[in-house]
């Protein structure tokens, strides 16, 4: 039920109109609407100041910067992979928690990487004029090696400092150059044990009403110190009431809105249950992995909870798809632009048929798609070892060309970041890598067919599960030391690498080239070439009144606090701790942690624990502040509500939430479960 | 490659052109296409022999009497039920095969049941009578009423030996019953091992070329002692030629190609999509527990092989459906039908606007049949004990009331199997019932949401894990003398019973029966009856030439001995010995039984082993006789090739292929690999 009827009420007035859809870059705010729905005119400085004071976590999460010394309010689901990382079967931080108290005990998160965004510069001049004329091939290899360049420019030479990643918005229509401060030097700082970061678990994730602590904390260093940060975000323990605007400021990963009709259907049809198959045969068998033994349990938390987000990810993009309406409307949207463009001779000639473009593409990929995916994506051959022997290899080859030509993963401009994920010292289980190993080449044999020739070559007689155990029993590349030796040795050391992984994945690599060469020459290249065109199209109609689909890069979304209705019932905006105990029981994934047991007569259980707003976001948008016009952090969102994952598709202002911790549930926690008051008093005095 | 070109050409001559489509009915035989195409012009002595030579087992397969003393021959995967229950870790016949040298060594198969089609008679127009007029829940209660009526008058209180089914031919526009015999004492004689019956395993099912002895002999017993058969089946070794008629004579169990458009799409969007993601998951789950010992591998070896030929058979049916080349047809199709409906008045009054009806219900099941399907179709319920406690309680409760009134499924005739089936003494492993059971309570809690109601009740502050282990550790219900005394104690003594199986069993009852009610009225009743006006419409239009979807009853497909084309490669129509040596490696499920490695010098390996003909088949049709034009069977049908997936919703000549054990293998296999000179003997001494 509503808390407060008079508010809820005062929702509905005219005032409080504007719709909370489009994920906004800073350069290209709904200026007039957010003025006008708020009274909110927020000027340069203030847009400064808040992109200076966001944090992206590259390994696709947000956050942001909440002290002078170098702290990052960020998820526990965004730190939970480090936390697993540093965690062994006598320190088993995942389910026991973690706080350092004092600097030296903040321990350095292996690969991590926090990204501040310095600037953004418009370079689609530049691409544009090196790719005029061309197409397939030649026009990826030339935008390709004309982003590589735009990259090295801007890096400088300062790669291990500076990262700057070429943006394509609005699928290609514009392209914008984003310069970041690299901290390579991440190191935990607080994370709540599991069952409180994800109360609830699998059942609960996209629900609401929700009742998580899903909120970690890291500290960024340089030259081995907290780094000095002028730009952070206060923390406003009163949060907002509904209706009052709020923006969440972080990096949603991606999203679909501007794709064709067929282009959804793609999805639709192939692509989302492909996976979706895939992942819950994995999820069976890693679930019955996990039961049999609690070290099995500790080693796979992290990647089946990933797993398990996925599908209900896709489960939700899938429903969504098949809602015949999102097709009807993308189809009528698409009527429009069409006629808008054929209704004069000179725009029909600029433009094209872009949508007949896409749909021949559509043809090639439906067909090549689940090859693609299983050899170059990597689906065929699940294992940490050649995942480590792909990157050593494919790194060692293409750092012997000019920058231009490489696979552009391999841009001088991010071998820093390629280089640290190669060499971060994270723990590898032999069991399970045979077990991925194993399971993903049966699906490789599975998909592909018994006789197909690359099956043929690959396994030969052998069975997956031996081929499995022969390359994870016979591999060292779970050892840095190796793995950093074939870094630095490049070429030649890998050449005569006799480890069955790079062996292996030598024999691989031909085939995945050229699936990749075709896939993006006939499909991807198509579909962007087409989607510039179309881009054009639209800003021709309808100017920038459009937001580009989630790049991964800095964006606004502006809602309010609002509960929704469901099934009939109205769903209040708030959660409080009473909720918590009261959902509780004794087992997995409703049970409490000790310390929520121990605390629970000392909180305030009204406390408002999570809460949903109206805003637009996406995978990628956790860890995201919530910010008040006075760019107060009111919130840390972490999820969507279910009704969120058609959000990939299309915005549903009705029902589409995002959910996040409330502040006061954030300073409480923090200080009566945890006692963790040098973070408090860090995170609270000004 | 083809072996023979000069017969491959032949095949294309104008003489040949009959397609081989259809599962026809014996009295409804597409006659002058057959003596046009092959001069074959079968009697109706031909045909009562060959009805009377069918074997129907009512577990879901086809067979065929093969001697005058009830032996059956069938597939090995259509005993391995049996098989897997006569099992145990000292005697492991799953692995090791079974052979009964004597009479006295033949082992009873638990709950199996054999019928022979006696008669066949129309009762459409008594079905007619009784629910003209009438729709939703009155029509389908009066429908089921005198269906109940029509098969206790035909049993004749004689349910032991006879069994009677109304079956709805045309999804219901004609109604016919068919009078069987029922063998309730059915032996194994014979069965492969494991990975002679199925070699190859999951990767070379539906697949072509193919190297299996799929094949299963059970005898018959009446009295204690073999039963004496009149008509059966001689088999020719020699088998067939390329270009020869053969036909499957057998009980498809089931097609869609009836349905319409809509239904089509329901299909494709919503049940196959949720039976495959469950599907997976499972097989992920049990992949996984098999992998833990020898022990669990043995025990769910049966299953793991039905989900995973269930999960082949879905993904090939979503394949089909996705292809729009098929839905467009379809739509034709339908387009013509209603255009001659609409073209004359009386025929728009008299068939009215069946499509529509089809759509609204469509809606309907679109939103409720995940719930029907968890909670009364028992996915969420996954455990042996609760589907013991389910038959116990409800057998109770409807053998209280008219026969005409009850669950169809305890109707008066149907309860000797339904008494067989729970009374069967076979073998249930609580460790994998309780992983089966917590595992499907966590899907229910999945797809219904952890805050349904129905969820709530159910689990209360339960895990699912805990509910499955209370319910198997503390249910007694493995036991057949428990399940006995319940059986005759009647609705008595299930309410005084304690067990928790039976406890849970009586909370679910009311909503799964509410929900099954609603199914019923709302979607089934509303299909059934428009497709009963689709059907006459159909008639008016086309006469009888249309064949009926499948149901489980005796067919008759025809067609001829002829390879395929596959991505440019011609696949010749038969293998032989050679090709399962050359395929052969040392690991599952690939590698030979050893008595086939012992053989390998002794065989003629060019002995033919399976070949593919035109035949249009389907599941259930599994152990089906293939005859030549004299009645002889030169074939055994245990499979379809991958392309044959799709006929359950169309037949494609082109690339749609049944795959057979050729009768040279049979025998020679019999003899050489196994030294059952008896058995031969019986089978070739006329």
């Amino acid at each position: 039920m509503l808390k407060n009827t008079t508010l809820s009420l005062l929702l509905c007035l005219p005032g409080f109109a504007l719709a909370a859809e489009g994920m906004w870059t800073l350069d290209n705010l709904p200026r007039a609407d957010l003025e006008q729905a708020y009274q909110f005119k927020p000027d340069q400085k203030w847009l400064d100041h808040a992109r200076l004071a966001s944090a992206r976590l590259a390994g696709g999460c947000s956050g942001s910067f909440v002290s002078p010394e170098g702290l990052v309010l960020t998820n526990q689901h965004c730190v939970i992979g480090c936390v697993s990382d540093l965690s062994s079967p006598e320190h088993d931080y995942v389910n026991n928690g973690f706080l350092a108290n004092k600097r030296q005990d903040e321990k350095q998160c292996p690969g991590a990487e926090i990204n501040r965004l310095e600037s953004v510069s418009d370079v689609t001049g530049r691409i544009l004029k090196v790719t005029n004329g061309l197409t397939g091939k030649a026009y990826n290899d030339a935008k390709k090696a004309e982003q590589s360049r735009i990259e090295s420019e801007c890096v400088a030479g300062a790669a291990n400092t500076v990262r700057c990643d070429l943006v394509e918005l609005y699928q290609g229509g514009v392209q914008h150059l984003y310069r970041y401060t690299r901290f390579q030097d991440v190191r935990l700082v607080f994370a709540p044990e599991y069952q409180a970061g994800f109360f609830g678990g699998d059942p609960d994730n996209f629900n609401f009403p929700r009742f998580n602590l899903d909120m970690g904390l890291l500290r960024v260093y340089e030259n081995g110190k907290p780094a000095r940060i002028k730009h952070y975000l206060p923390i406003k323990s009163a949060g907002a009431e509904p209706g009052e605007l709020v923006m969440t400021l972080g990096h949603p990963g991606s999203t679909q809105r501007l794709l064709t009709a067929a282009q959804l259907e793609t999805l639709r049809d192939v692509m989302l249950p492909f996976r979706l198959m895939i992942g819950y045969e994995y999820r069976g068998l890693v679930t019955q992995f996990a039961s049999e033994s609690a070290e099995n349990a500790r080693i796979v938390r992290s990647d089946l909870t990933n797993i398990e987000n996925g599908l209900k990810v896709r489960s939700g993009q899938f429903k969504a798809l098949l809602n015949t309406e999102v097709l009807t409307k993308k189809r009528a949207d698409e009527a429009s632009l069409q006629a808008y463009v054929q209704s004069d001779a000179a725009r029909a000639a600029q433009f094209g048929n872009p949508w007949a473009d896409i749909a021949a593409a559509q043809a090639i990929a439906r067909q090549s798609v689940v090859r693609y995916q299983m050899i170059e994506g990597g689906l065929g051959f699940a294992s940490t070892h050649l995942n480590y022997a792909k990157s050593l290899m494919r790194a060692a080859d293409e750092r012997q060309k000019p920058d231009g030509e490489r696979l552009r993963e391999f841009a001088e401009a991010g071998l820093p970041a390629v280089e640290a994920r190669l060499l971060a010292d994270v723990p590898v289980y032999p069991n399970y890598e045979k077990l991925k190993l194993g399971w993903s080449l049966t699906k490789l044999r599975e998909r592909l067919g018994t006789d197909h020739p690359f099956v043929q070559q690959i396994l030969g007689k052998k069975s997956p599960q031996k081929l499995a155990a022969e390359i994870i029993e016979g591999s060292h590349l779970a050892d840095p030391k190796v793995r950093k030796a074939l870094w630095e040795g490049g070429q030649a050391a890998v050449a005569a690498s006799q480890d069955p992984a790079i062996m292996l994945m030598r024999e691989i690599d031909p085939v995945a080239r050229r699936l990749r060469a075709e896939y993006e020459t006939e499909v991807e290249s198509v579909e962007k070439r087409a989607a510039e065109r179309l881009a054009a199209a639209r800003f021709a109609q309808k100017g920038t009144t459009v937001y580009p689909d989630a790049t991964f890069s800095l964006r606004l979304s502006h809602g309010v606090v609002r509960g929704f209705d469901e099934d009939g019932d109205t769903i209040a905006p708030f959660t409080d701790f009473n909720g918590l105990y009261r959902r509780a029981t004794a087992d997995e994934p409703f049970n409490l942690a000790p310390r929520w047991t121990a605390a629970q007569s000392k909180l305030n259980l009204a406390t408002r624990f999570n809460q949903v707003t109206t805003n637009d976001i996406i995978g990628g948008n956790s860890g995201s502040p919530l910010l008040n016009a006075n760019g107060e952090i009111v919130g840390l969102a972490f999820d969507g509500n279910i009704h969120s994952l058609g959000g990939a598709y299309f915005y549903d202002e009705t029902q589409n939430r995002t959910v996040s911790v409330h502040p006061a549930a954030i300073l409480a926690a923090l200080k009566t479960v945890y006692g963790a008051d040098k973070v408090v008093k860090e995170l609270t005095v000004r």
